[in-house]
């Protein structure tokens, strides 16, 4: 049993301006929390139906944790089923690294939270480690971007940030996607550089565009007026691996 | 003013039971609208605002059409918010037309109606013209289907069957996505063909996967453990198109 405190305070870092301060965030399900425990993000509590913390005791022991019915995991978080686990997770610090050898991803302004989650898990996939968003990007800590990651954010750091003053820093090509661009087909990508995605309805904003030293484009080959920002993504991130690696 | 009658009628082809019985569906939102008013579906009927129905006289003068406003059009459809229009539109039979020439996409039970349309509109991006569906796939008349094509559900043509008896009588290379195959960056792909996709949690069946001449794959970088099956098709179709255009 959990008491009603715990379930209101679990309920209100739904919301960003109570996550950001208690500084944590709600992991849901049994993928992303098992994902969690593995990183070195600090998990605060876990709570589990009893299959789950008798699952994965070893992982739990130095954990504080309690069990819980799947019903009431559901109540507590976004998901409409969770019959494994939710994990209160400490945010890390809002810091950029440095670039590793290879890509790093650039944000301008990615609204929607489900888009935000699935460019994470592509970044994941394609071995990037370091993003760099503008202050307009949708916030990582939403449940909605965790879900959407598929455990991918334990693995991939997100700094925010005025791309207007960071991007003049940076030294290291831009590659930035515009509908019109070179043919990304063509080509031929230096070794380490950013690439440049930008809002789901406005692109890359006017400011940040001038930074950018290769517009770079998808060719289109039927009639869609365009890809959506996740898909192109993917595409790019391929289209750049493929020469790279 | 519409009729209690129509609303109840309007509302009640967001199930699949109804569509089918009635042979229609609804479109809604302005860019869709107008795709199926300028496409080869028969729109039976548009309910539109009046800034909506003033803009596109010349298109709707041959068309059944009333006003009303924004919080209707909401009201009757699936959209939180629609300010322009929402179409009755006539279903398409279910007929294979052939398969034209370069690529067409063959899906076996994406049950997602946004990977579904999402898929469709990268078809459409890519200039694939037909899709042949299990008949487990999500139905391309469910309203978030139509919504997740951005207009491109009036370009592309699927005709749902059995795969495991159509795909046997298909004289072209299938080619099938699945996490161990030959890397998708090292194939010289067929000028024709199928791409083949199997559904989010299982892949492609092992009744269908028997038709797959060639098991393709797209290589990891990093430690996501799989790509969306949008993002995957996205992907794939660049693969292709890059090499065969």
């Amino acid at each position: 049993m959990i008491s009603k405190a715990t379930t209101k305070f679990i309920k209100s870092l739904q919301l960003k301006k109570y996550r950001k301060l208690e500084r944590l965030f709600v992991v849901e399900g049994e993928k992303s929390v098992l994902e969690a425990l593995n990183s070195d993000f600090k998990v605060r509590q876990v709570l589990g139906t009893e299959r789950f913390l008798k699952g994965h005791e070893s992982l739990l022991c130095r954990v504080e944790h309690a069990e819980v019915t799947g019903k009431v995991l559901a109540s507590l978080g976004s998901f409409v089923t969770n019959k494994a686990a939710l994990a209160i997770v400490e945010m890390k610090e809002n810091r950029f690294k440095e670039f590793p050898p290879g890509y790093s991803l650039a944000l301008d302004g990615i609204n929607d939270p489900g888009n935000l989650g699935t460019i994470i898990r592509i970044a994941d996939w394609y071995g990037i480690k370091q993003v760099v968003a503008s202050r307009e990007t949708a916030d990582v800590y939403n449940p909605k971007v965790i879900a959407a990651t598929k455990g991918s954010f334990s693995r991939v750091n997100i700094y925010y940030t005025s791309l207007e003053n960071f991007l003049p820093t940076v030294d290291l090509p831009i590659y930035g996607a515009f509908m019109t661009g070179e043919n990304v087909h063509n080509i031929q990508f230096q070794p380490s550089g950013i690439l440049l995605m930008g809002s789901e309805a406005n692109g890359i904003s006017g400011q940040v565009e001038q930074n950018v030293s290769h517009k770079i484009t998808i060719p289109k080959y039927g009639q869609a007026e365009s890809l959506n920002v996740a898909m192109a993504t993917a595409v790019l991130c391929d289209n750049i691996t493929r020469k790279v690696n």
